[in-house]
Order: C-alpha cells, then structure tokens, then sequence
C-alpha cells in the first residue's frame, strides 16, 4: 500500500466513525473507484478512549485537528469537527496552505468562510469537498457541479433539516402541538437539548447559502439569508393547510428575481398532491430547476452515520482521482458579489390565518384591509369548529373566537406585511395574524 | 477555438436539435466546465433541409453516420440516431476505433451491446456517457457511478417510462380507460403510432438492464429482463388499488436475491401516501438504495429535448474533462457473467383481483385454492359496486359478476402463478384473475 492515499480524518463522531466503517468494509470498492489504495492514516478527536464500535488503534492519533492538517503524511485532511470558526478553520485553512485536499461536512464553516477557502483551494490546486455539507446522502453538490452544468439555474430549492421536517410531520400525523412534537423529537435524539439552530431555521440556512453560490455563481453570502423557523407553526394551521389542498414544510429556497438573489428559509405552503409534500419524517429534499433540464428532484437521508459518511467518501475519491471541480463551480475570484433582493420584494401568494372575534363587521374590516393594500384573495374560509386532525377541537387553540384562513393572489410581501400589522392592531382581532408563504412550484 | 473539443453529433431529431441550442446559449458556461471551448463542427441526419429552428450551415454536413463516426476532424462522436442494430451500431464501434469518445442518448443500443461497446471504450481509453438513455434529465448514471461509489447497491427501481406513467395517471384521475388514454396519448404526440414498445415495457426494460450492471457489476443482459406493460390494468384495479392504500405504476426493478440478480419490469402497487407515488404525468424517477448511503430517489423529466440534450452536454463535458469513469463502473473485462433469478422464485405480495359469479362457494372455492397453495392473505375486499372514481360504475365493467380483491401475505411467485390458473379453471370465475406484484419499499 505505498502508494495508498493516505487521509487524516479530524472528529470521530457519528461520520467519522461511519467513514471508517465504509472504507473498512469497501475498500477494495473504493480502490476500485478511486482508481488506488485509499487508506486511513491518522485521526484526531477530542477523547481517544471513548468506545465507538471501531478499532482506531492502527491510526496515528493527534489531539490537535491543526498538526493533523499539516501533517505531511496525509494527502487528504477530513474536516468532521464541526463549527464555524476556532479551531476547525484554523485546521482547514492550515490543510489547504499546506496542499493538501480537504473534505468536509461542515456547513457552518463554509457558509461563513465559503468563499474565502475556496480560494485558498484553487491557489494551491488541491479539492475542497463538501457533498456532505448539504442534504446528507443527496449527491445535489455533484449533480449542480456537474450533471447540470449545461443549465442556467433559475431556483433550487428544498426541505434541508430533517428535525423540523420530522416535527411538522409529527404533528399533523398525530395532531399534537409543536411543544409536544419537539419534546418528544429531543428525547429521542431527533432534536438537540438546545433545538434553536434547526428549528429556527439556521441550519437550513447554511445549506441555502452554499446552494446559492452553486447555483448563481456569486460569493456565498450567509448573511443575506432570511430566516424564519417553524416555532410559530400551530395544528390550525397544518389542518387549514390540507383543507385547502397545501401541507406545510419548512423550504429553504435560492432564486434569482428581477431585483437580486432571494436566499429564504422559511415554512412554505406546498400542494398536498406532490412528491414534495410526501417528502416526510427526517428525509429531506432539493430541487433544481435548469433552463433545460427542467426541474430534478432528489429526495433522500439528510443526515445520520451511513448517508454522510457516504457523501465523504465520494468527495475523497473525487479529490483521489483529481477530478474535482471548482468548489463552487466558477474559480473562486470569478465568483460575482453576491446581490440581495431584498425580502420585502418577494412576490407570491400568501397564507394568513385570523383570529377574529365573533361581531358583525369583523371579517369586513379585515377583508377592507387586505384590499385598501391592493392584496386581492383567491379564497377565504372560515375553519370548521371542529378539527379535521385527530384529538384536537379548532376552538380550544383560539378560545373560542373564529377562525377566518384567506388565500391570496400573488402579491408583493411589502403589501402583505403593512396588511398584517394593520389587521394586528384592528379591536377585532384577537392575536397576531399567521402569515405563511406559498411556494409556487 | 483552435484547441476547441469537436463534436460530430449523428442525429438531428429532438435530442440532436436540444444539443445545438444548449451549445449555443450556454457556451461561456460550457467552457468554463469543462475547461475549453467545446464546438459542434460536424452534423449528420437523414433531411438536410428539414427546418429545425436552428441554423446548421456552420456544421460540415454527412449523410452517412458511419463516415462522421470516422471523421478525423472530430473529437466526440455524439449519436442520437436511435435503433440498436445496422448503422448506429457500427457507427459507434467505429468512432469507438478510431479512438473517438461517444456520447449517446440510445438505451436501445446499450441494453443489446453495452458490455462490448464498453470494451471497445477501454481499449481505446476513451469515455463513453450515456447518461441520457436512462431517464432523460435525472443525473442517476453519474450518481451510481461516482455518487455512490462507496455503497454495496442493493436495488435499483424506479418509473422508468414516461408514457406508461402519463397513460396511468390520466386513468386514475379522469377516471377513463387504457384505450382511451392511448389514444388521446397518441394524438397528442405522448404515445407512438406502435406503442407496443412504451406500453408493453420494453423501453422501461432496456433501462433496467443498464441500471443493473452498473449496480452488480454484471454483464449488461437484456434478454435477462421479465417484462410485463401495462396493457391489461384495469380502471377496477387502480380503483381497488386506492381503496387499500395503494397506486399502480409501472415499475423497472433491478434486485440481488439470494439465488441471482432480477430485473424486471411490470406494473406494482406502491404506496398511495409516498413520493413516487407522487410522481405523475410524464415524470420518471429512479431509487437507488445503498447499503450506507440508504434510499435516494431521484425525480425529474424522463424525456424531452431540453432534458435529454442537458444529460448529453454533461457527458460531453466529462469526456473534454477526462474525468468520464469505465462506462459501467467497473473495468468491462471485469464486469461478471450475469446471473439471473427465476421470476417463479420472486417473493413479495401480491394484488389479486377476481371476477366471481355471485353464487354461494364461490369465494370459499378461490380461498380454498389460495391455502392449498400456502398463499396467506392479508386483507380480502369485496369491491363497492359503485366505482370511487368518476363516471365510472365497476358493475359495468365485470358484467354484473362480484369483484373480490385480495392483498396477499409475502409469497412466491411460483405458488401464485399455480393458485391463478386454479383460480381461472374454477367454475365460479368469470375471467382471468388480475394479479400485481405489491413492491415493498
């Protein structure tokens, strides 16, 4: 094996581990792929003893992810430590100086430093993979590198966090409460003791903001996303949903308009009858949609041991064999200042669910509202008293008070946003009005 | 553009046609992927003169695909000819010859001579892509090839034909029969005037055969391919089908068993609440399911000029790259005899659908038949007369006589293929049993 690729795989956590599983267990596979050896040399974690069902004791051990990215018998520095700044891109940005390929699942750190490491990967020439950055197993990285690279990419979109899309789909299957869903998701380990990251929609966020630059060929630009999670999601509004033939599923979606570059993330009205909307549990999803190909769908595991572990384990043959491209497609300096459409341009229809009290001339007012900003309703319906989910009566959530679900006809969010704070403070409405996108697909 | 890549393209239906005009729009992008300019130089079809939208003067003209095939001039010989015999066969062993890479579109061709072409390629060490003969603008060859290099395939399924789905679709939504379907396919340029290949699976089935070496590493063996099309499903069926759970679709299969590889194509029930289930009209998709990479699905146009001619520029690009894998993923000298698993030892559940004179003994007869077979089953309903989808009356159709659906436990082919010609023999029966492997995703 003396001339193996040799790698140097920082953190040995759930990927870590499954990465050393897979080239265990298919090694003469990935040789095969790889066109060589490719072997395990070195590792790096934070507690050497811990037991992780695999034997690392044929592995040089370093406890500091940097001098394993300078080690000058690796070829290829496996970034799976996580986080965005510290150490991990220390190590990262050491391991390119220094020549070497970098493979990584860590889209935190490329969201922030995307750009910057891309450079640093094309000055030295080497790879910088990271297929398992976004949506897990989805080999979407490849395929907008690649199988598309024909195309003008208009938008891509998806269901990039598996927690959430677990909760939602928890909740409108069982018809029980977020709060419920979330506690339950955590004590099975679906969800972290602090769920804000992927319920808040910042996770799916990262993965937004690589996708972008794949797509659009500007800088990745993480700050320009906008976010919203699914707190605020209530059953009303899964059951309104299905009675109007939407499920709701938290998109985060990248697209080129008129003004600039949308990156949003938020939950999204799509049609009950897609493939989308039967995407659910922790499984997630992107599309891409080419000026030729049209729209391509890939739907699969977006995270776990096995499907990321897989993801790297193409990224390393890819660098073996020096068929890398660009990171993220164009040379990094070619890479266009990233330009933000601004939110409150957005253009679509909209979901708004009102709580209103039950007098004459409520829902006049709210209706007066919605027109006096120019927001025409393709339809409106008042929420049956009685739920269409299991276990759960409509008028306990509003105490009472009417439910009124209006659809509108595309519009612009600036309209809807001065409607819903309008329809806010009018003494016939009782809470804060939902408003939820509808992605039109 | 001295050092432009050259592409003789032999062929200037839709797919020939889509080509040219993606190297036009996108030619900086193009470029830029593949590392250098790529121009077509050279064209060759049968009508010279047909008005095709797009300007053909600039390509030195051949009508003879053999002679472009030969053309020292040029670098990549493109075939979008079609046909899997005669001219396109030798055009492409030619280019193959004389050292040229070949990107082609034609499954036909694969499917019949895929494992010596491949040869031929490796020999010569040229590239030979193919991704757009297997499920048009869905990137699933290079996902197989690279993507999940590191994953032991364990199956490989998917809609495969687009107008067998479209055909199926329309039934279940407009409630309207296979006939009437087709001929409004046919009208609307969805169906050939001999639809026997679309319809009767043999499209799907050149697909599986490729889709199955590249998962098994086996010799490509089309005549290996059990096919059943969809000619005989009925508007009863896909009714049933909903009833309990389920949507009919035309599935390609390519699985490891313990006694072989099978590939086969026929009409299954999947799930109704799913996503393939989803995926309608003329949509195709394909799963490919890796032992750790898990299941990922990928979905998008199965056809068409855009999509198509998408997937040839991908290839072409990988041949200027010089980054295009051994054709079927391992070296063709070492791809193995295929082994195939007899269709009688299949195993799995079965729809079975039985047309009974409504008399007393007449369903104890069937059951009876079924447990001498040691078939179990696992729900048994007598249809509602009245059909569940519009217009559509199920007394109509069987002629008065009762309609007894059965969901059978897992069992083997073998023992249902006797317990159904029992079944028909039986007095009680008015016509032969209905019967629809239930795939198990």
């Amino acid at each position: 094996m003396g001339n193996a690729v040799r790698l140097g795989v920082a953190g040995l956590g759930t990927v870590g581990t499954g990465l050393i599983k897979i080239i265990e267990k298919h090694q003469s596979r990935i040789r095969s792929a790889a066109g060589g050896p490719v072997e395990v040399v070195a590792v790096c974690a934070r507690d050497r003893s811990r037991d992780r069902g695999i034997d690392i004791s044929g592995f040089r051990w370093f406890d500091d992810p940097i001098e394993l990215a300078q080690d000058p018998e690796i070829d290829v520095f496996v970034e799976l430590i996580g986080g965005e700044d510290g150490v991990t891109l220390d190590a990262v940005r050491q391991a390119l100086a220094a020549g070497k390929h970098v493979v990584t699942a860590n889209k935190a750190l490329l969201a922030r430093h995307g750009t910057e490491l891309a450079k640093l990967a094309e000055e030295k020439a080497v790879g910088l993979g990271f297929e398992a950055a976004v949506a897990g197993g989805i080999p979407v990285i490849k395929a907008m590198r690649e199988s598309f690279a024909g195309n003008e990419i208009k938008r891509v979109y998806g269901i990039l966090n598996g927690t959430c899309n677990y909760i939602l789909t928890k909740m409108e299957e069982e018809g029980r409460t977020f709060d419920d869903v979330l506690k339950e998701a955590q004590s099975a380990g679906y969800a972290e003791a602090d769920p804000s990251f992927d319920i808040g929609g910042i996770d799916a966020a990262h993965k937004v903001a690589l996708l972008a630059s794949l797509a659009f060929g500007t800088e990745v630009s993480f700050d320009d996303v906008y976010i919203e999670g699914i707190e605020n999601i209530e059953l009303a509004d899964l059951e309104s949903a299905a009675e109007l033939g939407f499920r709701i599923k938290l998109l985060g979606v990248a697209m080129k308009t008129d003004s600039g570059i949308e990156q949003r993330v938020h939950p999204a009205m799509v049609p009950l009858h897609s493939a989308i909307a039967e995407v659910g549990g922790v499984t997630n999803c992107v599309t891409v949609e080419g000026d030729f190909v049209g729209d391509v769908m890939l739907v699969g595991p977006g995270a776990g041991e096995g499907p990321t572990a897989s993801s790297v384990v193409a990224d390393i043959i890819d660098v073996v064999r020096g068929t890398v491209s660009a990171p993220f497609i164009r040379p990094a300096s070619q890479l266009k200042p990233y330009k933000r459409a601004l939110m409150r341009a957005h253009e679509g229809g909209y979901y708004v669910r009102v709580s209103l009290e039950d007098a004459p001339g409520a829902f006049a007012a709210v209706a007066k509202i919605m027109a006096d900003e120019g927001v025409s309703l393709e339809s409106i319906v008042q929420r049956r008293p009685q739920s269409a989910l299991p276990g759960i009566d409509a008028r306990d959530e509003a105490g009472g008070a009417r439910q009124v679900v209006m659809i509108t006809h595309p519009t612009y969010e600036k309209a809807m946003r001065s409607a819903i704070k309008a329809i806010e403070s009018d003494p016939h409405v009782d809470k804060t009005p939902q408003m939820i996108r509808i992605e039109k697909l």
